[in-house]
């Protein structure tokens, strides 16, 4: 009998943020994959790192990780093979997913290519989102609030509408995009009602005015937190 | 030395997607709190049933359960009190939540009273969101989408707009209002990229046609997800 390979979401840092099903599945799966920068560890792997049994095959999808979050199709398409020969020979496979598998994640490229061929199932995680919110100290939506997510990635005209349609947004993706993010705020009147945060959940997070934040290096997995409501945490 | 609230996101409805850290908080704090109906099971409390240790002293803040989602302060302001009595006698307090606190959650009522004179720690959990994504079998979002998360008791012509602005939507607390959402994506040309989702990850959860759906009685916990891209999952 085939396996299944369950892309299984591990939350946003925080080894504890694991829901019951994912420790489950990941402690009792003989593989298990994972994304990876060309060198180094992995940042989904470290998450689950403190629950891993040990003597598991374990795949690395090395690639570059770059900021446009473009997919490596070579590195992809050769995964989903050695996967699928995993499934093939009964094995249950294992997909690390930071956050959430289906929110702006990367298990899509490989969903994409091993669900025409073989079951998968997918287990959601914790995602960065309510994960800022909750460091944050302030609601991310709430009763009637018309919530935008939008990387930062997008052009400015498009996120400026975006934006101007919403009561509430999550900015994410935002490293280098600060700049353009502070100048779409401003004009906006909305710099004073958000916030920055990065590493949520993990000992190294910082929550930041967008002006402090500019002041330093913002990485990949960063996000901004606007609330028409303005400072309810303050 | 006086105790902490917790609110602790349990989940969309499967016990298994509690985090590990909700587990622990959960079974480790000699007082519960959670809303419930004015007669019945609590649904937050139905979801962590299985892990409950017992002897817990239990709080359940009984109200009307309105479509409108609006607060019964009374009720809030009971329960603060209550938990504000047990804080000051110095035991922690955990605040059970469905999906996550911070995400279209009623926590925020007993947030904006605790906090003010205790220490008050939100744990993020799985939202629907993510939930109904995952049991679809479709992304939520990706790249560089722009998306749109809409309570259906919005008036037709800002969600009309909100929409308009969107490369995916999820619109949330659809209830009885599913036949205003039906005119809109068809106005939109939106149907066909439409699915309905109700009970995510319960066992009688259901994954819907909009038109199916109509034919039906929505509850108050049912989702519409939209894609641009559409019908990715067919």
């Amino acid at each position: 009998m085939a396996g299944i390979l369950y892309g299984v979401g591990v939350g946003p840092g925080d080894p504890e943020l694991l829901t019951l099903k994912a420790l489950r599945l990941l402690q009792g799966a003989p593989v298990i994959v994972y994304p990876a920068p060309l060198e180094g560890e992995s940042f989904a792997r470290s998450i689950v790192a403190p629950h891993l049994p040990g003597g598991q095959i374990e795949i690395a999808l090395r690639m570059e990780m770059n900021a446009a979050g473009f997919p490596n199709d070579a590195v992809y398409a050769r995964g989903a093979r050695d996967i699928g020969a995993h499934l093939d020979a009964g094995r249950d496979v294992v997909a690390l997913c930071e956050g959430d598998p289906f929110f702006y994640g990367s298990f899509m490229y490989l969903y994409a290519r091993v669900a025409q061929s073989h079951r998968v199932e997918v287990v959601p995680g914790v995602s960065s989102l309510t994960a800022c919110a909750g460091v944050l100290g302030a609601p991310l939506a709430s009763r009637g609030d018309r919530l935008a997510v939008l990387p930062a990635t997008l052009p400015p005209e498009r996120l400026r509408a975006a934006l101007a349609e919403a009561d509430a947004a999550a900015i994410i993706k935002v490293g280098r995009h600060l700049p353009k993010i502070r100048t779409l705020l401003k004009h906006l009147g909305l710099l004073g009602a958000a916030r920055y945060i990065e590493r949520a959940t993990l000992a190294n997070q910082r929550i930041l005015d967008i002006d402090e934040a500019l002041a330093g290096e913002a990485p990949y997995f960063s996000m901004v937190l606007v609330h028409r409501r303005g400072a309810a945490w303050r």
